[in-house]
């Protein structure tokens, strides 16, 4: 027992631990989390930014051996979901976070209000033709849990097809993860505070202007309904296999750190490799001298 | 005269006319240009560097006001087109100089041989398929180009239809720029010998034997013809709205300092605005602090 511990004691305890959403079947109270919270962070945002840079480079690292090994045949993936409420920073993770990786391999996806053809098809029939390939990292800005929020707090389904697709997703998401998928959710945890104190930074900015709608007034509306749809999502769609990471997002220079840190261990913990030659290289590097 | 020559004097000449190709339809002759050239570009890779950063900070501010413009209609858009010989380094132009942009904006897309689908249509079917939408940066790593260029290198398609495609190809090009895609061709121009040095160094290194194929020693026996293949593809397709510029590509520094400055100085042109508010900002602003 004892050497149990220290043996689990000798592991540096991941973030994703830390945030990892609990599996079963809990009831999740969102009030209980602080969104201003950076749990396990940097102590400040210089420390951070620093963090991030330096995270930058390994992350960059990961991201060609996972294409790398692609070509070998390796079909491992990764995906990363962000959901959150409006100016939770979904898209400035992209820009952040993301933007360390080379854009070769990444496959980004912003869902918006489906279109009349997307309707026609069931939810997930979108997500699947947006899904990364062998080797790429995927990134969904919005997803098929957009089908169990917005849709259960505008009523945009009956309450039993809502029941459904909580099974649906998770079926889905395992089949994901059964075939070389890396699921990485992220909740992006904002406060009531802190969105209004965003909207009206859009407001007094004009080149932020662009980015506000009166109707995102209407949804703040909302934010007791938002905050219950996603306590219900997380709970029942957090599985051991393809968890929910909650994080606080109040601190932009947090929600990038724990975002790079999140994908980082889970590309360390796929620790892809390099494809060893399929061809005789010396003879290759002998042809090329002779002249070739 | 004189006041036209002192006006033009006062315009700083910009790399765009330094490395455009004429489009007069005059014999290009690719063995007169340097590889190891480095045009209106810094002095060194010390220098390069820096002014990449910088570009970088000004080439991700007109993304995003190109970007902000599409939300409020403006379809404007811009298409990179990256081609060259392997090692030639479009891939690592897409790393260094499309890695400086927010990933969001981005549309990138690298062709490969063509699928059995994609060759049961016309051969631009599937570039059309990966063009920009407005407010987004597309980027192609090899093109339609590849249908005059590996296509009559290796007698993919009988001499009569490739010349059909010069003229469809100026047709399509012309019917983008018509609406609001500013094409912007690149054709990175490497020597014989760089690229030996470049295919021994994939040799040299476990890390990058995954990029390396024995096929490209028999595409390197090519060479001859897929210059003269490139000088034809060149000079039929430099039309004054879609011109190519010829990046010389023997220094890495050069060839992404050059096009991030083409990139510039396209997106300068393009001037891209964010778009007014339509809606009442003092009246949202009254909302939100009134409690909403």
């Amino acid at each position: 027992m004892a050497k149990k511990r220290s043996k689990k004691a000798e592991k540096e305890p991941g973030l994703s631990e830390l945030l990892r959403v609990p599996d079963g079947g809990e009831r999740v109270d969102l009030g209980s989390y602080d969104a201003r919270a950076t749990p396990g962070g940097p102590e400040d945002k210089k420390a951070a930014l620093a963090e991030i840079e330096q995270m930058g480079e390994r992350l960059a690292g990961l991201q060609e051996r996972l294409w790398a090994a692609s070509t070998a045949g390796d079909r491992r993936r990764v995906l990363l979901i962000l959901q959150g409420m409006d100016t939770s920073g979904k898209g400035g993770t992209v820009k952040h976070v993301i933007g360390l990786l080379n854009p070769s391999g990444c496959r980004i996806k912003a869902f918006k209000t489906p279109t009349p053809e997307e309707l026609k098809h069931p939810f997930l029939w979108r997500i699947r033709k947006a899904l990364p390939a062998p080797g790429e990292i995927g990134i969904f800005d919005r997803s098929h849990y957009e089908d169990v929020l917005i849709a259960r707090v505008r009523g945009l389904a009956p309450r039993s097809e809502l029941t459904r697709r909580y099974a649906r997703i998770n079926r889905f998401e395992q089949s994901l993860t059964g075939n070389d998928v890396t699921v990485v959710k992220c909740f992006l945890h904002l406060s009531y505070d802190e969105q209004r104190a965003r909207l009206l930074e859009r407001l007094d900015r004009p080149d932020k202007h662009w980015k506000f709608s009166p109707g995102d007034i209407d949804e703040r509306a909302l934010w007791p309904a938002y905050q219950e749809a996603y306590e219900l999502a997380l709970r029942r769609c957090a599985t051991p296999r393809a968890p929910w990471y909650l994080i606080p997002a109040d601190r932009k220079w947090y929600r990038n750190w724990a975002v790079s840190r999140l994908l980082l261990e889970h590309l360390e913990a796929l620790d892809p490799q390099y494809p060893k030659a399929d061809f005789d290289v010396e003879e290759c590097r002998k042809r090329l001298l002779k002249g070739a």
